[in-house]
């Protein structure tokens, strides 16, 4: 007999959201920058502990958590959050908005803030675990729940591997994560192939000569030279890319001096670069070299400038016949809410080496967090460029349908690749 | 009989450099931001009290700190020197060297230095004063030695006026400054008429629309933003003011973003003017306006930019009266080391305000820091440029002569203007 | 019984290429600038003349030229070459290069040159007449050949429309048209859907105050204005275009000033923009008019920028029913050297006004002119980009196979429509 | 006895201006470009021939024209007035504008203008002769009148000398020279010592590869690299140079591309700098390299920037002898509409090439053109940057009382440096 299909499991053991909604205002109060997410780890690893049946392993390539349910023979699963939030001030205006300051990369305060959503990613993982332990009868294989540190660093996936993940939790069969985005609450979007670009990130210090404001024929003025380099660089995706390729060039960050008065010795800038073709990634490194050698020659600075790789983050590929597979539960589940053929994101993540880094197939998806009302208005105004996007200090997910849509997206997907479901599809 | 000549009298009391010497490396090694020189205003006012003739005034406007001597009838002479130090990281390589941190202006820890000499200025007036205590029988008069903070941000002359400094001391005949510069130690520089610009500082606020790195299209980059406003700015001087006007025009810090793959909502950059004169500052002034407006506007910025004062120093005027008493005294007494016709230089001073306000000539000179052997090396090069300059890491007085000189400069000036020495020149 | 194969049919009437080869030279040697095709246009009169069954509409919209040839009842099928040259000083070395001088739009004198392949185009066009009237046995319908003006400026093909073209020619059931790319000779590129952008062209007067060289404080530089508004154009692709539309902006000309001392009154730029999407279209548009403008009041212009629209071109859209029908025939005929799925080109025609001004579908198709020897050895270096392309001064298609291949192409795709020959593909 | 007062002497023979009106309209309405002073020159020469006492030479350095009036023995004074016009579109609106069209240096059809004021220049120093012909006996020496050719291009003066200009007239003693500028008319400007500066011209060709407007992937944009490349220039003055130096940098012209959709393969910049300090000028030559070549290296081009000097003018340095006699004789016959020390000017000249190249002190000054209601007027609103200066397209001087001040001007100095005048000061 053919097994039920996943929508009806699904709808057999619904649980309350009510606790997790709580539990993402919660995390989203209280954010931790990448590699810090001491507090964040402990709170999942407690919602994990009273589900009963994960064992847990914690402090994983820093605070990296890892929950294993062994529910009978068959496949392994992985289902992967991310935990780390970003220095950005919170401008939302929610009740529950982060007033958080903690001390970052640099060494300086900084506000911080949940504005890349790993707040919800978080929750609707955890509360996915729930229903999948709810359902256990329906299902048999190994879950594995995974609480990434430092995805905005680019670093934390490796660091879980290196720190030797897959000694503690088995090997997956399948690698599975997901995102939500500044998309209509409600809807799903996939592409099989590349999803997502690569990342590189660079921090870039440019050698002047300091001085007195007052005197810039006695100095060589790095602010000067670094307004050149960040406008040069323009020229590079508008100049010399191919129009057919994906890329960006972004200039991120700008320190020159602290004063108005004094010319400093100095200026840096980070650089982030997305790409999906190695070409094309070699053609922007090489061009972002030579601009910025040449810039500081024009300059007349004594000394090269100093480029460091800071993030090397791979693209994301759709492994082919998990998407085949997802497509299909996909387009049951969600019917004209899914969307199979998304564009290309530059978004980037270190999610897949969670998977390549042991020959093992991902697939990543994309889902809505955006007021469907406002969406909608926004559409119809032809200005959804109002609506804040990920990384800015304006981006907060309504609660829901975003939240309910991201516990069926991972429960879909899991229920998909545990054994015995293939023939679901028949 | 006509009293004996200046220098006669000063060589007939020396005093030793040596405790100063120590004095000065003390200060330099424990430099204080603008609006914090507690301790170095006790420093100071422990040095004055232990001369034994000096009624002392404390936190005027601050920590400025004043000491009267009343040595009979006769002229007052109020002589300057300022406090404060800078927020560099000190780069000297000095056994005495800075490696002291505090919270800069903008709450965010700064590595501190003496990088405008303000330490030479503090010791030349304390060991003036103990030669001037010294030499009480060859003048008649009111001594008074102020210590003034927060120079560096313009506004220390104008908070102890405003605090009532004149409540508390009496209202000179004369107010005299000087700063120690990079020029041949042992030189004396002066201009009759306007020796320094007037200076304005500003701070730029740029509003883009944040969002993530990869997302430029969703976004408007204020990195992008600042980095065409610099570039503009440059055209200002070079193509709208008159090249026979003295004009300067610095960005000196650009602030956007943290980290590579954010873009931020926001950017600031501070940017310093430097005018003789009010024509030219005005015109400096609404060209920034203008150009910051129009470039927010080739952006796309949503919101205007917000232009805030942070600082205005009048130009320093030499009295024309005490100019042609100061060239003659010091041509006597520093020979061909003392040049009379300066060119205007563009570092500006809030020094003038001790007396402007009160209607009080005053008097302002230049004197050399910089050793004469590396001077004259680097001249003999054409390579003056190499020298580092006030407000560079690298800006360090060497101690002898500059010390010396900057000790007889303040006691000839001071003995030419106490009562009685009108017919010295006769 | 099905109709022999179109490649047999070819074979079965080979023509003598050894006339077009020198043809082709003639045409290199002779070229004239859009709107002066005189005696080019001449000269392709003379050869349908020659063929004997052509009757000739000259002079229309311009120097533009059709033949008709009546062979029985069938559908319509028109070809179309284009034959105007570029403003270009030659610089390709070979021994039948243009020397042709001629005065430009702008009244002045400048070098002309084929640099875009249209004698080439010319060239195949007759001769795949003379081929089609050799196999005139083996089709039925009207063949229309048609000799553009004017495609350089974006205004022949509607120059004729609307000069009366269909007044005096049939209405084709089919138009169809090809160019000569840097591809490698022999091959043959394709793609159903646009497989051409839209182009827009803009000449922007931006207008300053002149004066003197050495006056610039009593001027507004245009040409300092000029550059800026080019620098802050290149960010518009790089900073507000999604990553996955296809965009290009191009500043093809700046004329700012004659002389090295005087600052003009006015700087002029030429701007071409492509786009496949309308919105993507606005959006540039707005972006330069947004740009433009407010660097104009950045630079303190007294008076508005003049944009003048100068050239739109619409996109080129492969009807679906036809590139079905192409890829066929194309497929059977040039094999592996076929390429159904190039990818969209940002290069612009106008041809498809020839078909969608009257509602009828249209097939537009690439075809190589590289030397495949060059080609293989810079694509094994990696230095594909070292190879001219069209509208460089070194373009210059090699003579074979690039010849012979556009031949087959127009006649492959003629007969492929013309009546009867459906069922070929059963 | 001494000699009456210059202006007595003057006043006793007064000439009628009326002619000189019409001629300088004539001048006017008739512009000849650099080296083609060919009618210009026979204009003054039929002049100089009514006069009766002159001794002719043409064709001097090209179109050069030199008369000799030997009036006994004495000091030999040479009065030098300039030809040549501009290629500017006239926009004065006067009556008499020029609408001249000649084909200009770069061989292409330019409109011309007198927008220096040589016509001024020629019709003064053609009145001054009759003047001094009908005073001839009041002095006595020998004057020389000379009219130069290819003063714009800073070649006449040099060429006349090279062609044996003083083979054929007598090596003056004092060379004299003045030009009209936008100052009040009536006044006269003068200034011991540099009163105007150097001036070097350079054209700069910047290499890229040239394409289609389309593939800017597939190209080095020459427009965008001069575009950098003249933003990139604004900072060298601004940030490199002394702010108590005098220092002029112009971008005179761009032109890149012909067409908005091709990208040319080069593109040429006329660059021209202004100063009074050889150092600055030698870091401003040096600087203009550095900042080309460099922004040639950050665009990738694959071959070095041509940097050609075009033109070199010395500055123009008043002998302080001839300086002291002027000032006194002109203080006398001007009273305050003279002003013995305006600032020094950027505006250059090959002037001084007539007395340098022979070791013979020189003179030169400036006088008004500007009506001075106008002036007045605008001075009071703040406003004199709204009046055309030289080089302008608007830029005509108001014919009185100019001319009147032009003509006794050179009649004053001259009678001042004939022979026997030195006493007329006793």
């Amino acid at each position: 007999m053919a097994a039920p299909p996943i929508s009806q499991i699904l709808a057999s053991a619904p649980i309350d959201l009510t606790p997790y909604e709580s539990l993402y205002k919660h995390l989203h109060t209280h954010p931790e920058l990448s590699n810090h997410e001491l507090t964040t780890s402990k709170t999942c690893a407690a919602h994990l502990t009273a589900l009963g049946v994960f064992t847990l392993h914690t402090k994983i390539g820093g605070h990296g958590l890892a929950g294993v349910f062994e529910n009978g023979p068959g496949k392994k699963v992985l289902l992967r959050a991310d935990m780390d939030a970003l220095p950005i001030l919170e401008k939302t205006g929610l009740p529950y908005a982060s007033t958080v300051t903690a001390l970052g990369a640099d060494g300086l305060p900084t506000p911080v803030m949940h504005a890349c959503g790993h707040d919800m990613h978080m929750t609707c993982l955890l509360a996915a675990a729930e229903t999948l332990v709810k359902l256990r009868e329906s299902w048999s294989g190994t879950l594995i729940v995974l609480f990434q540190p430092a995805e905005e660093r680019g670093t934390g996936a490796k660091a879980m591997v290196d720190d030797g993940l897959y000694d503690r939790v088995p090997v997956p069969d399948y690698v599975i994560g997901q995102h939500v985005m500044a998309m209509r609450a409600g809807s799903v979007g996939f592409r099989a192939g590349t999803i997502m670009a690569g990342a590189d990130s660079l921090k870039i210090t440019l050698f002047g000569n300091g001085g007195h404001g007052s005197q810039p024929h006695r100095t060589v003025d790095p602010a000067v030279l670094a307004a050149h380099v960040v406008v040069r660089l323009q020229g590079i995706v508008s100049r010399e890319v191919d129009y057919n390729d994906v890329a960006v060039l972004t200039v991120g960050s700008i320190q020159a001096g602290k004063t108005e008065n004094i010319i400093a010795d100095h200026a840096t800038i980070g650089v982030d670069i997305r790409s999906v073709s190695l070409a094309t990634r070699a053609k922007l490194l090489s061009a972002i070299e030579r601009v910025v050698k040449a810039e500081c020659v024009a300059s007349g600075a004594s000394k090269e400038p100093l480029i460091e790789v800071t993030r090397n983050l791979p693209k994301t590929v759709n492994d082919e016949a998990m998407a085949n597979r997802l497509e299909t539960s996909f387009r049951r589940h969600f019917e004209s809410s899914f969307d199979p053929d998304i564009p290309v994101t530059t978004i980037a993540e270190d999610f897949s080496i969670l998977g390549t880094s042991q020959g093992v197939p991902c697939a990543f998806w994309h889902w809505g967090g955006i007021d469907p009302a406002l969406w909608d208005e926004k559409s119809r105004q032809g200005r959804l460029l109002d609506i804040p996007v990920n990384h800015s200090s304006g981006f907060a997910p309504i609660i829901q349908p975003t939240m309910r849509t991201g516990v069926e997206t991972l429960c879909v997907a899991a229920l998909e690749f545990f054994s015995g479901r293939e023939q679901s599809k028949l």
